[in-house]
């Protein structure tokens, strides 16, 4: 962010991207490490998600935008809000402090954090840490550690609205490959839903739904009999009725 | 609000509530028209939904709590987040800017605003328009006016979010009296879902779920044959697994 940017942030909104991907067996949040610059003499090896104050004339989507395109490269993806969290004492974690003060202009203000998620292939994107992102690392969403601020809350947050979302909508796609196997397709539902999912129901399901078009392409380099693959074929999901659609 | 509060308000974080009602036949929001009080010469008939700025050291969820039982009275309903509203250009309409110029402290200020949703059963509530609330009035879901700042996409976000919640969790209850008849829950389903719904598949479907108990009273004081009256057990919907549920 440039200096005349700066002078026009706003001291009391952010916006915090949870960023999934999927690497064919486990679903990943996106995690950035902070650097703490010369000036401060703090071990810190907190995990936060992309986020940054948002710039008066900017709309709120436009700033996740810009800001998860500043801090790891990546844009022209999904992207869709949470929604709002404004815990009072959000902000008060002592390392937090610290590096708020390093680098905020307005440590003390109260932020309210717009929380937004994205949804990617892993495979597809290269990621470069630029802005205060040290490093990038993908975390096992079951497995994500103590990260700063409210930030698991978000990713907390984040996962249920996943969840909610592709009973109605076919987002699941997002984050697989353009072909993939049924198998692929079914353990990317089993990860987001947490959920005992018969798997030749889910077979059945998903081929009626008239969006998967099987290829007459099969899997590569698989220690087993390769699989048939599948693509998803958006145009024909855009014709049904979305009013009862159930996706799964 | 008090002259202390008014000094701890955030300048640029506001909650909007749309408080969903239901008279039987209709799904109802609940608008206000603003008091410009005496020094201000403007014919301004505008509707908006109760809000007002945050305070510093509260929730968000606690400030829609305080703000729309400032605004009307209400308390002790059913309240939940819709999203975060952040047009840059949200408050730019003449009107409005009046009336920002007469009541707040910093009229310029970017305000991002948290929409919050309530359902209540318009019968059990008598609403007291306070503060800057000169008279409330319960207008029909479908021809809400043009409404003042971007209150409109605020009402429309919550009957989205009501509708795909219905889904999921069963409401619907919150806004039908405590014993109903199964026309009344269809006829409340049919307003949120804006749908054709095949009447013998919701009932069978509805008694399917478990939730509803007969009872051995009827509807009183109707022109028709009067209608058995069920009520919701919300034990039984509590004892269920809610990954996988769909209640319609």
């Amino acid at each position: 962010m440039n200096e005349n940017m700066q002078n026009q942030t706003n001291p009391n909104v952010s916006v915090d991207c949870v960023v999934f991907g999927f690497d064919g067996s486990e679903l990943k949040v996106l995690l950035l490490q902070r650097d703490l610059r010369d000036n401060l003499d703090l071990d810190d090896d907190t995990l936060v998600l992309p986020g940054d104050l948002i710039v008066d004339d900017e709309d709120l989507s436009e700033a996740a935008t810009r800001i998860l395109k500043g801090l790891t490269g990546l844009k022209n993806i999904f992207l869709e809000q949470i929604g709002a969290f404004g815990n009072p004492s959000r902000l008060s974690k002592e390392k937090d402090r610290v590096w708020l003060e390093a680098i905020r202009q307005n440590p003390e203000a109260r932020v309210i954090t717009i929380g937004y998620f994205a949804l990617i292939n892993i495979k597809n994107y290269k990621i470069k840490p630029a802005g205060f992102a040290k490093h990038v690392t993908w975390s096992d969403y079951h497995h994500v550690s103590d990260l700063g601020f409210d930030h698991n809350e978000i990713v907390d947050a984040a996962k249920q609205k996943l969840r909610d979302k592709l009973y109605r909508e076919p987002v699941g796609f997002e984050l697989l490959p353009r072909k993939f196997s049924l198998h692929q397709l079914y353990t990317l539902y089993s990860e987001i839903m947490d959920a005992e999912i018969d798997r030749r129901n889910f077979r059945r399901r998903m081929l009626k739904t008239g969006f998967l078009k099987e290829t007459d392409e099969f899997q590569e380099g698989v220690p087993h009999k390769p699989a048939k693959l599948y693509t998803f074929v958006k145009k024909e999901f855009d014709n049904v009725s979305k009013t009862n659609f159930k996706f799964y």
